[in-house]
């Protein structure tokens, strides 16, 4: 049966496969240090355009997230975040098994507004017992959202002027990055992300590569000996070239850019059958993501013919359900949705 | 200035500090092995009527509630708590630095309902990605709570049910324990308390003890090695009986809960007198917290003859505020009260 | 330059590499809910000869003992090890990073004795004061030991009787399992590891995997909601496939032993001509780390023809090398070495 | 039964407890910030000859210790400490509850040397591997140690001397800090301590306080928001009047001094009763904790005579145990022990 569960069904990019063999027996060094791995930065850091930014290779999302909220953080702080937040709901409490606590603000389609953001910081200082509450220390926003929607560069830069303005970081996550710079919605580019972030990641795990995420720290920021935390966490690959191989390749030839690209072309044709099935859209999401209301007979008829996820209950007869393309989807299965619906 | 900012402004009560000078030069055991502690611990399964229950005297209020949920929750369980309990806000982040996430909920009045508590845990299971969230583990409620007021008999009743049907513990926050019981609006003893809860705290610093709590195991659920986790933790006292004597003291002849009625008198003496005066009430606390809205002017002017707390805006132009009795409140204060406002 | 340095020089053994590739577009659930991991683990229970086996897939060494100490050990309990182990020393401090400590106890060759953990124990439950105290929760050893060294079946047997006596579980770290069970020199097979341990792990990043190694747990003793406490520890892979895969191919047609005896083929040959040209063994090692003494002029001149390890200083004029084989490792460098040396 | 079995046997001194019930129902704003914590926190100030020290009042020995350690270490961080401190040995891994490991080093006599700090440290650093294991970040020891005896002025100046070359803190443990400084033979004056550590405390518990034990940073180097902190680690008092009445009492006419030098008159007349009746000492102590070596049967008979500590098994046939004095011991007592050993 055809899944459109999620986006990370298939292994890797043949290319990034292609270039993992190749390289396959040459010795390395460990832990991060092999040549792979530096060409990778190196490559990272022209594409974004800041020579001096800091790029360290890890596995997964939640990994990522919980070295990098755990690190930057002062003991005393907590990170805000969308109560809709990748870290608020779905990370089984990785954050808080750090000792750091997350901070939620109510969101509007996945997004943290400046406002919001600047208000709450505000009312905390302005309480004459801070000192027993949880000082907000970053601001974590994920760029697209878990529903697919998009901040706007003007959205991100009020974002960023808070921040700078109380001093906390803004860290992006960016496990879906690609998709989200892909949309035709959106106003944002890479060197947008590096420059309006104090830390941002760039996912590969759900965009081309078996595993990996790039963290990037954009302004001299990186944590003291940022190599033993990451291995206090448990997270340093011995092979540390599986990453820098499949980072290096995903920037090489603008191929994380065209696969994103991809995606999203195959999420547009797929929105345009449901929509012209008459089917309802739950947001307007114009990433790799897209959820549609459908009623619960029809959900089970849907059930049998094609995987997804439900999302969550809409109302007494209705679910909201996602559908989801990624660097992986083919021409043909998108045709063939268009029949199954 | 005569100061009703909170419950803990002054030392002890004359009968405790009595037992202390008292009891002071004989030799006994550390931590928490001496016969003061013991004794104490006896006559609060007596008063409580539960003689299987166990008995552990803590120091402080955060203290117990980190330690309380940090060893009952299985390392992938969270607390659930009302969006203003005391361990969501004001406590600095205490629960999350042992790990464990507090899951907050919606709160009418301070107050967490059995529906919302069952409802939460039902979308829970019903999530087939569960396994990637946090499980409810145990239920925090405060009795009185943070704005004074109390859950009756048949709320607890509620939330007892909710929590032996899906066998997680709900946990009562006692550190005012005997302010609400005492309120002429409660209609639950004691006696409930242990009842209906898995575990509560009986708080004795905001009543008459210079400090310490003692907390409650009612159904042979008191975690193993209980005694080294208090230490890990570095909340064993060396001389236990600090606490031992004290408790002990509280709870002979009925000094525990005469104290606390008499905060409560003097607390509807002082909210007769403002509402006489046409304050407005920003909630109907029958305990010895009462809350009034004022405007900004009156706070000002206020603020120059009597110490009190901010609790926060109102409006533009509107403040909560804060008035605590206790134990040591004096019916001569309670008189220039009426005067001064 | 010839690297003899570790055992991760290399990417994967190539049949790995083949499976990998002919997977690469079938479609998977996430989080080792896919059907290769179902497989693999199949594999692994059929071959360590216990139907009744739990076994996770993990992406490295350090994240594997950190995830299975923290999630095996009660909160008041530590980890016995050797001085020399792995945990001990190398990793960071990783244990501790999740508030577990590691009790050490002197070692010889890199192994613990029996009779040193047994007095241990008896003198920590002979202290009246042993409450205050870590309490004896686990003991780990690896097999072969960070000296190349290993455990006899006997020694297995008897620190598995004290672990039984005491009720406490035996962990072996496995990260280069298969080069132990391939020593000539060993008398244990795969099938003692898994009836003498509770949990142990089959190292995968150093026997011709990419990244992953697989724990066992051995009695049904598997810590309850595992996965939910990997993704907390951030340590699980969306595409648990990447895992299930290697191990799948690993375990096919016995590919993991014969690289482990193609591993110790290289090292016997290569010990062979260290000991030839006079070298000086450090320890007697019958696996793939072999440990020669060498002046420090000589040292130096190695250093200018191939790549190895500093040890430790040895003395003032001599220091400790190590060479290491593994799967990866050629006739031809092996050929190159006497040359060279 | 007289018992010797530690210095935490009684309440507090008298005029400690005098001044608590002198102060006892003056209105007191709480957490540490009442007027009597300001007094005594300048008050120590002044004793220790250090008007810019920073002094905050804690509660217990343990939780100082804790508190101490985790904020003034980094993430990567350890703390060295001799094997045979409390740290290392009867905190109940209170130390690793919060992430960071203990690095032991052997001891003589209970002491850390200058030495073997400097060794531990530059292996370390010429370790090519370091950024793989835990980074050695304070120096911990006690005065006096756990066997009772006392670094001369020279040893603390080596100790200091090498922290400071390598930029990480001495932490001096004082829990029985004017134990130390009272004995006849200490050359160490507080003011030394001061000087020489980069953060210490004053142990109340064991030397006239109910409870408490005063931190100073000695050189501006409190951690950030330190109030905070302690709050996050459960351990911050309502009534911190409770600590701050009594340090100012402690240091009122130079009490704390004087109830410290009649513990080790006590001490040394013990000891020669000891010595006379012809008991072997265990170690040579020159303050309030005094070690002998007893035949198994003696320690039978004086079992029944007295209470006491067994400290450690000395052979098959002797046992170390351990008499303690305090500010508490009375000359009666005193002179009762001769009669009965």
């Amino acid at each position: 049966m055809i899944s459109f569960e999620n986006d990370y069904l298939e292994g890797a990019h043949e290319k990034v496969l292609a270039r993992l063999i190749e390289t396959n027996m040459v010795q390395e060094s460990g832990y991060g240090t092999d040549s792979y791995t530096k060409q990778a930065q190196e490559r990272i850091k022209e594409v974004i355009g800041l020579p001096t930014a800091e790029v360290q290779l890890l596995t997964g999302g939640t990994q990522t997230n919980q070295i990098v909220i755990d690190t930057m953080l002062e003991p005393y702080q907590g990170v805000l975040a969308a109560d809709t937040g990748h870290i608020s709901t779905h990370e089984a409490g990785a954050i808080e098994f750090t000792g750091k606590k997350v901070l939620t603000l109510p969101s509007s389609n996945g997004k943290l507004s400046a406002e919001s953001v600047k208000d709450y910081i505000e009312v905390f200082y302005n309480d004459a017992n801070h000192d027993h509450m949880v000082f907000p220390g970053m601001v974590y926003i994920s760029f697209p959202t878990e529903y697919g929607t998009l901040y706007s560069k003007q959205e991100l830069e009020q974002l960023s002027a808070v921040c700078k303005a109380y001093q906390i970081p803004l860290f992006i996550d960016g496990a879906r990055l690609g998709y989200g710079l892909a949309s035709d919605y959106s106003d944002v580019t890479i060197a947008d992300i590096a420059q309006l972030s104090d830390v941002f990641y760039i996912g590969g795990t759900k965009i081309g590569a078996l595993c990996g995420e790039a963290v990037v720290f954009t302004s001299n920021n990186m944590p003291k000996h940022f190599v033993t935390r990451i291995k206090q966490h448990g997270a340093l690959l011995a092979k540390g070239r599986l990453l820098g191989v499949q980072f290096l390749e995903l920037f090489t030839d603008n191929l994380y850019f065209e696969i994103s690209q991809h995606a999203i072309k195959m999420a547009q044709k797929l929105r345009t059958s449901f929509v012209n099935k008459g089917y309802q859209l739950y947001i307007d999401s114009s990433t790799n993501q897209q959820f549609f209301i459908v009623h619960n007979d029809k959900l089970k008829e849907l059930q049998t013919k094609i995987k997804f996820s439900i999302w969550e209950q809409y109302d007494a007869t209705h679910t909201i359900i996602r559908f989801v393309t990624s660097w992986a989807t083919t021409e043909e299965n998108i045709a063939k949705i268009d029949a199954l619906i």
